[in-house]
């Protein structure tokens, strides 16, 4: 017996839908980092989207389901991220699609002095878009650091508050071929605080970090400022963002800085409200 | 004696920030209804930033918490939000700023047959921005629905898969000197599910809410075509976006569609893959 | 036309339920401090339960919601939770009956030097249970601190790592007709950690706060031990626990020390692991 | 140089402590299921905590942190919880300890009429506590499925509201060895509903689980007393409880019914009122 298919019944309002698809599969993944060769099983959650034409009433959700299970067989690199979006578009025939993927992404890190080891989770997201011939690519991460206030390190005849920050780089990616390499970017975005963070730490390292951190005060300014300056001299990116925002430890509430360089000259008119996230 | 000021240290890197704040400041608020001039207390989240010139280290944390403390004196409305802007960038020195307020707004609703009462909590942010002399203002609306599935009714000799659903629409708002009515707006986009979502259900009107229902089964492109259709009707807004998000009772994730007015039509290349939020 | 009443079937595997009903009902109140007799609005999270006999198929959901709406009219003391639970008992025919209602509780608190004014936010649930005659009332508090490691003070040359704590507190109270008075049980708890949190500091008081938490380092554990022996002293308490996590600064992960008056010998066979919350 | 051991030092308050520790450290693990001897790898938050005498200042954080890292090598296992707690308290010389780990854990479901492929995460977290030779173990493992009202169907002439729910279940293991088989286990469990979850299903398979939950209704407090039938039957053990939660598609709050063996009887008094958790 045929069932009906009521997805593909003539939709006559005329409005293209430019993403339709599901969101969180979550599922276990590899992640290929591809300057190392290195593959790490990852726990991930897909969002996976295409296009929907105006004639169409509906998409085919289980068609996406089915190229998510279907992209799970390889580790997820940029060309892989294409591959789920094609393999999406030919199930659906839609003109474009959107994958995004997202991840902790987990570090050995070794303490400052006594060199011991302990994992340090970093926050990915990656993203593909593809509409006809374009693609792109782009990720956000989110890593966490320690920050200490200049001003009261300065007005206070001893001590500083400091706290865990985080600074979150979000960018599109020059070549749609390929991610720069992920640890080595976590690895120098982590210097900009005032110092990184591990999770394993004896005294002697515990000693180390509260003085680099009392050596190094940042303000949320501060730590942008060298994101930016940093993230200006790559030559692998085409935009980003980066923000920075402490938990601050004598409030409830965060410091909070924002550079998009769309908006780099602040008093030029900016075209929208919406385009970040001010609340965290 | 004077504390040293390290904020006001003068900053070589040569980098404008065009948004520095604090957030979440929750705090206790009252939110005005400009078209039934009703006033209801809200418990709220602010986020408030300003410029920082390229030549200054830090801003004044301080001061913007003054500025909201000094806000919290009068109720939210547009004006309240562009006064909240010109207080801090005034206080700051700065070119511009910008203020999100989020809330939950509670409508006592009538259920359909018996008429009884109950609150329905809306999820609400308002935010508004100014650069020298342009103003922008807009409101995020979350609104929660009961939706039906077409083709589960349409295959299945009896029942049809339904689940409460969630109707997201940003949109910016035409004038820059009021919010259209709330309540209304709530209201009109509740109509667009295949049944509004009631927190008080007798008997006579949990059967009325079930045979609603089945009787306006909709994809989440259904909800959302009908909510662009009707959002192209207003005059009150410059843009708008609408996403429909489904929390499938038969799946594990979630169904979404996603229209953009500036994505219009989904075989233009797109900007950015940063625009939008995937995952809910 | 009567329609069917499904829920009043007879149930006959045999199993009373000890508690059904809605969770979290978000709606407006107001809640009144019976030591001051100020009155607030809150926005609240109502919890609803009552008993189901063995004999019942079902409760009927509609009729605790019609006791919270009920309740909304008046504010909440311990007094009208008992009123809400014997309407919902009433209502159902219940023997017994659980309320719980949780809000943020703002505090208009003056800085320490400059005194000037900023709102803080506390975490409030509050729980009553009443089974026959047998009445039990509780609350949780969350309050935040300032905490500063004394073991990093005391290894480094300079500096010290501190970060957001919070202090959790759950209580039962011994008599049933009120609260203890909430502002000032807030105000002596913030005592314990290092530094009390404050929303609005200007320099001076910036000053204040970072010498004061400097000059009191303090463990999870010193706090955790402080907290017991100032509770121990409250004549007004049956049982208490109290946790401290702080967010540390160095470290992705919190360090968190529990003490609960049942466990209050380590060293005893404890009866069930299930009976607090390890994760933060 | 020798650093000073500030958490050495004795402490006079005389309060022991009965667990000091860290939470959540994230990592990747491997989680082994005992009767199959599949090691599946995971994404795992882990809790260690041990107690503190009276007599010590403070425990040394950094020692547990070790013993996590040192637990990372092997599988996750029953025997495996315990080493981890016998390496923290033998670091620290501590009388007793506690460890907690939770993650996803993903099936590979087939669909019931296509048999097509698409994981499924089930929410596990697994607890062990040590103290001298007493031993404790438990798990609580949460289970998507759909519910469909009984009410809804009878008094509508057609459809019926349904949504996604979930079962959780609490429970001590009879035996310290060994879990029961975990994916046996929850396969079980998501009989208990109307209909199990999936991830990937065709359209025969949607007509199929739409009336399969047609077929099925049941009432939080139905799913219930299966559950509780069931777990009365398994001689693996010592105490239980279980919740119902239903994501009501026609409200915004949830429908929720909770059993502890421990309250068997609703019209004894009970001894704590914080012994759940009655929010979700």
């Amino acid at each position: 017996v045929s069932l009906p298919d009521t997805q593909s019944q003539e939709d006559t309002r005329g409005i293209p839908i430019p993403a339709v698809g599901i969101a969180p599969v979550a599922l276990p993944l590899r992640y290929r980092d591809e300057e190392t060769g290195a593959t790490v099983p990852i726990e991930a959650e897909v969002a996976l989207y295409t296009t929907l034409a105006a004639e169409a009433r509906g998409t085919h959700m289980s068609r996406l389901i089915e190229a998510v299970m279907e992209g799970a067989h390889q580790p997820v690199t940029a060309a892989a991220l294409f591959d789920w979006i094609q393999d999406a578009t030919g199930r659906l025939g839609a003109t474009g699609g959107q994958v995004a993927v997202r991840f902790r992404y987990h570090v050995d890190k070794s303490a400052p002095v006594t060199g011991q080891h302990g994992f340090v989770a970093y926050e990915v997201e990656l993203r593909a878009h593809q509409s006809g011939r374009q693609k792109l690519l782009g990720w956000r991460l989110g890593v966490p650091v320690t920050t200490l206030c200049p001003c009261s390190k300065e007005v206070s005849r001893y001590g500083a508050h400091n706290q865990r920050g985080r600074i979150t780089i979000t960018a599109s990616i020059r070549s749609p071929k390929r991610y720069p390499a992920l640890a080595a970017f976590l690895t120098a975005a982590e210097q900009l605080g005032s110092c990184p963070i591990f999770t394993l730490l004896k005294r002697p390292d515990e000693k180390w970090v509260t003085e680099a951190a009392y050596d190094h005060p940042k303000f949320v300014e501060d730590v942008l400022r060298d994101a930016v300056l940093w993230l200006q001299t790559r030559g692998d990116l085409t935009w980003f963002s980066a923000k920075v925002s402490n938990d601050e430890s004598i409030h409830l509430h965060n410091a909070i800085a924002y550079f998009d360089q769309a908006w780099a000259d602040p008093d030029q008119a900016r075209p929208s409200i919406w385009d970040w996230d001010p609340w965290g």
